[in-house]
C-alpha cells in the first residue's frame, strides 16, 4: 500500500487501539487488521463490531504484520515487546500509543532487532471512557498526535507513521521523548493526579457529601473516572516530571493559603484573574 | 399573588439574578420585575431583552417591592442591605443567592428591621459564564437550591421562598448555614481553588505550554474561567472551611507523592480506583 500498511496488528484493542483500527479501515490505510489480546470474548465482540478483521492470542501470529501498534496499558509494553522479539521480521514497523515516552522509547528501541523500526507516538485523544465500545473512526480528527523520534529512529518509518496519523485527521507534532514527558506531566498527568485527589478528599471527609456536587465538581473530576491500570503506569513511568509539577502546584496552593490566612482579598482576586486569562486562551 | 410576589426587585442582574427574573415571569410568579444596578447601559440591555420590566439606580425605589433578591457578588450584600434598611417596609421578604451562607445570613439577619423577613438561599446553578446574556428561565430546573433557615427565620416567609424555588423547577433542600458552608467548601469552593492553581501552575512553569492541553485539562480547568470578584468573595467569606478542605486535599497529594517516591504502584492503583468508584456514583 502506498500510504498505509498491508496488515496491521493492534496489541490491545481498547479505546485508542480500536479507534485507530476503525480510522485505518475508513481511510483505506490497512487491508487487514489483526486484534491481539488475552480475552477472547472481548476480541470476538470487537470482531463482531467490525473493529478488527481477525484476532489472535498468539504474539507470533500478531507479528505477521507490516505494522504493529502497542495499545495496551504502558506497563506491559516492555514485556510484550520482549516476547515478540524473536518473531519480528525485517522491515516491520512498531509503534506505540503510550502517554509517556522517554522510558518507553528508550526501552523499546533497545529491544528492536536489526531492521525492525520503532516509532513512538502519543495521540492526545484519551478519555475517561475505556474499551472499544467507545471507539470511533473520527476520534483523532483535529486532535494532536505527538511523534517522538530519536537519533535512532528510521527516517522512512517515521515518515510512514507521520503520514498515517495525518491521514486519520490528526495534527502531527514532533518533539523529543523527554520534551513530551515534561509537557504532558504538566497539562495532562498533573490534572489527573489532582482530580483523583479531589475525589479522595471527599472520600476522606464524608463520601455521602458527593451527592451535593454540582457541575463544577463534575467537570473537575470527570477524568477521575479514568482507568486505574493505565494511570498508575503513567504516573510510575513519568514520576520525576509529575513530582516536579506537583511541587509547583503545591507551591501555588500554599500561595493561596497564605493569602486567605492574611485576608489579602485583592491578591486572591489577581491570582484568579491570572488563571482566568490564561485559561481563556484555550477557547 | 397566591404563590408568587407582586413586585420583585433583583439587586444585581447577572446570570443568577437574570435567570431568576426570567423564571419568575415564565411561571407567573411575579407581576413586575425591577432591576437594580449601577450600570445603566447594562440595565437598558436587560430591559430590552425582556429580563426585567423596569430598572432603577435608586435603592429606595428598589425597596418598593414585596420581594428583594440580593444577587450581586457576596462581598457587597452587607453594604447594600445597610443602605436599604431605612427604606424597607414591613412585610417585605429579602432573600439572597450567595454561595456562602453563615457569615451572610448572620450579618443580614442582624440588619433586618422589625417585620422584614430574611431567608438565605443558594441555587446550585452557577457557571463560569457570567452576565444576564447567559440567563435562561430554565436554569434552575432540576438543580438543587439550598435554603438555610435559622431560628430567627419567619416560617411564612420561608414557606413562600421555598414554594417560589420549587415552582422554578428546582429541588429545594434545607440545611443550616454552617452545614451548607462546610459542604460547599468541599464540593464547590475547593475544586474552584484547585482549578485556579492548576492553570497558574502552567503560568509559572511555561504559559506557552497551555496550547498542548487536551480535553482533560480543559475540563478540570473550565471553572477557572469563573469571575474573580465573585470567587475572591466566596473564598474570603468561607475561609475557615476552605482552608480545612485544602488541608485534607494537601494530605491526599502528599500521600500520592510518597507512593510515587516509593514506587508503590499497587497503592497508586488502589488510590485511583477509590476515586473512580466514588466519582462514578455521580453519573
Amino acid at each position: 500500500m502506498e500510504d498505509g500498511f498491508k496488515t496491521v496488528s493492534i496489541i490491545g484493542v481498547g479505546l485508542i487501539g480500536g479507534s485507530l483500527a476503525l480510522a485505518l479501515k475508513e481511510k483505506s490505510l490497512a487491508d487487514k487488521i489483526i486484534g491481539y489480546g488475552r480475552n477472547e470474548e472481548r476480541l470476538k465482540k470487537a470482531l463482531k463490531l467490525g473493529i478488527i478483521d481477525t484476532y489472535t492470542d498468539s504474539l507470533k501470529e500478531a507479528c505477521e504484520a507490516e505494522l504493529i501498534v502497542l495499545a495496551t496499558p504502558l506497563g506491559v509494553f516492555e514485556k510484550i515487546t520482549s516476547e515478540m522479539v524473536s518473531y519480528l521480521k525485517r522491515g516491520t514497523v512498531i509503534t506505540d500509543v503510550g502517554s509517556v515516552k522517554e522510558e518507553v522509547v528508550n526501552k523499546l528501541e533497545r529491544l528492536m532487532p536489526q531492521g525492525v523500526y520503532f516509532v513512538g507516538t502519543h495521540p492526545i485523544a484519551g478519555s475517561d471512557r475505556t474499551g472499544f465500545e467507545h471507539a470511533k473512526a473520527h476520534l483523532f480528527e483535529g486532535s494532536k498526535v505527538v511523534i517522538t523520534p530519536t537519533e535512532k529512529t528510521d527516517k522512512s518509518a517515521l515518515e510512514r507513521i507521520a503520514k498515517l496519523w495525518t491521514k486519520t485527521g490528526a495534527q502531527v507534532e514532533f518533539m523529543t521523548p523527554s520534551e513530551h514527558d515534561r509537557i504532558y506531566a504538566l497539562v495532562s498527568h498533573l490534572p489527573h493526579l489532582v482530580s483523583f485527589c479531589l475525589v479522595n478528599t471527599v472520600a476522606e471527609m464524608d463520601k455521602n457529601l458527593i451527592k451535593y456536587a454540582g457541575s463544577g465538581f463534575k467537570d473537575t473530576t470527570r477524568i477521575a473516572k479514568s482507568s486505574p491500570e493505565l494511570w498508575a503506569d503513567i504516573f510510575a513511568m513519568n514520576d520525576k516530571n509529575v513530582l516536579h509539577c506537583l511541587e509547583i502546584f503545591t507551591k501555588k496552593l500554599e500561595e493561596v493559603k497564605q493569602m486567605l490566612y492574611r485576608k489579602e482579598l485583592e491578591r486572591v482576586k489577581k491570582f484568579i484573574e491570572e488563571a482566568k486569562n490564561l485559561r481563556q486562551e484555550l477557547d
